[in-house]
């Protein structure tokens, strides 16, 4: 088994090159980005290489018959896709198509999993999500990011490549830094007040979002390549499983986890252009469909925090014993 | 007023710009298709040019900064689309892009409308298709239209152009002859036998199909001109109005307005290819919507069978007269 993962430099992307390293069965792990991505604990199983996917050549480079699957997660965020209109377009569906054809070329029948994201839906919308809501996009990341998903389903009907595509809720918390997506200050109103840092809350705390852990979405984007076609209706697209939380009631969380104190560290900054793209976001779903096929989803925020917050220590701990260890060496 | 129709070699391009030309306010019309498409009447208005959308530099040669209004109506039709996917991608994904681009850099704002189709929607359909039920087209044509409309909606809400997406139902009965379209039969029962031919019906005749006349098409196209941007809701998007037929009762109408005779010329030959792609399109639809906004619906399918075996007959005597002309000139 050959897989290969695009944005894999990305946090998702490292994360589930990690996931999937503990399968054994794995023979080898492609990972691409526009710099060559970190090979996780230095596996010799795992091959990392640098390709700007909007150049159809590099999509030709990276792509080998003996690949069984493709994990598609580069992309331009949303705020980013929204800012440079070009770019967006550049990456998100010429990128997209590029990979598609070299795959069906090179790798005909390939399982193909394309993340999406909640931003395909916009606009005047029911009051719990389906599969079979209409797609009315408000932001040119959601257009772009609809567009793949239909190319992902007529490649898939035609037999050229064998996909699934997922829509990620909003993950958090996510670590690091912030990035350009809108939904950005989720992770920051929660990572940041954890490592005794202020964070800008954008938003109306009133404001609902769709959420999922990392750990749920690496479980669920690994689960995926385990089904078999015959498991998907007359869709390959997926509305993966979240949790609706308040802004408020996310803070609340982080309060009853890390104490008033983190709480206090959140600044309210209102940002015009963020919410009104967040805010166009749908938050409640009906997922039962995905949760009948397998796919999990989080117990509750709080759950989510202390997870977090509990990873982070872990980090911390072993950062300082690795400090400690070089400081031992030195002396 | 300045207006440019790509595809105007076809029937509806011919006949969209019949149309406009009768309003004295329009000063020029540029006609665009893979070769010069025919000037109607010779009008001095007109400018004929040869564009390959597919080509990006086709499409900055034929737009220009005085043109108000684009009717992007060239496509590879369904049936090609589906048996040649490279064609259909260039075409209708690719060239549609090129133009908007174009647009939105040379005619930034200028009305965009775009000819969509039913064929957007497939899969597992309600009984009754509103603007806001999902697509899921289970043909490439489908596809690439749906991914048209994503686009066209979010260079509208960015400003780039001032789009209107119309989805067409099957236009029928158009004059000339069968095309590579799914959906050609539906004109071919009903014209071949008028005109003394054999028609093939590839389909159940028990097969529901969703129809407009051409002069309705055409006379909806020409309406959605007029149409402020701000009458839109939270799409460019909608369903132009058409008539629920069975291929049976189109065939009775065919037999109440040219007799048995006509009737008998069809032959029933089921073609699988033809039969999967038309089963999936819808056949209900409520458009109450575009009624509301103005837009105009056919009456009956013997009306449009009668005004097309009118205009048929005028076409002829026509010809009958142009015949003699020639013919007393000549002797």
């Amino acid at each position: 088994m050959h897989i290969l993962i695009t944005g894999a430099a990305g946090f998702l992307g490292q994360r589930l090159a990690r996931h999937l390293l503990t399968n054994p069965a794995l023979e080898r792990l492609t990972l691409s980005d526009l710099a060559p991505p970190p090979v996780p604990e230095g596996d010799s199983r795992v091959t990392s290489l640098a390709a700007d996917l909007t150049r159809p050549s590099a999509s030709k480079e990276i792509v080998t018959a003996d690949i069984t699957a493709f994990y598609h997660l580069a992309a331009v965020v949303s705020g980013q896709a929204e800012a440079n209109f070009d770019l967006g377009m550049a990456v998100n569906c010429e990128g997209t198509r590029h990979l598609l054809e070299a795959v069906c070329h090179r790798a005909p029948g390939a399982k193909f999993l394309f993340a999406s994201s909640l931003a395909v839906f916009g606009g005047d919308l029911p009051s719990v999500i389906t599969d079979d809501t209409a797609l009315k996009p408000q932001s040119s990341y959601g257009t772009q990011k609809a567009v793949c998903e239909l190319w992902v389903n007529d490649y898939s009907r035609k037999g050229f490549v064998d996909g699934r595509v997922l829509r990620l809720p909003t993950v958090c918390v996510r670590p690091g830094k912030p990035n350009a997506a809108a939904s950005s200050f989720a992770s920051s109103i929660i990572r940041e007040p954890l490592h005794e840092e202020v964070a800008i809350c954008p938003v109306d705390p009133a404001l609902e979002l769709w959420l999922s852990s990392p750990n749920a979405v690496i479980n669920n984007l690994a689960y995926a390549l385990t089904l078999e076609a015959e498991q998907f209706g007359d869709s390959r697209t997926l509305n993966l499983p979240g949790i609706t939380v308040t802004v408020q009631s996310m803070i609340e969380a982080l309060t009853v986890v890390a104490g008033q104190a983190a709480t206090d560290r959140i600044r309210y900054q209102m940002d015009q252009a963020i919410s009104a793209i967040v805010a166009s976001w749908p938050s409640r779903f009906d997922v039962e469909g995905a949760i009948a096929l397998g796919f999990e989803r989080d117990r509750s925020f709080q759950d989510i925090v202390r997870s977090f917050a509990s990873e982070m220590n872990t980090a911390k701990a072993e950062m300082g014993r690795k400090n400690s260890i070089e400081k031992n060496n030195i002396t």
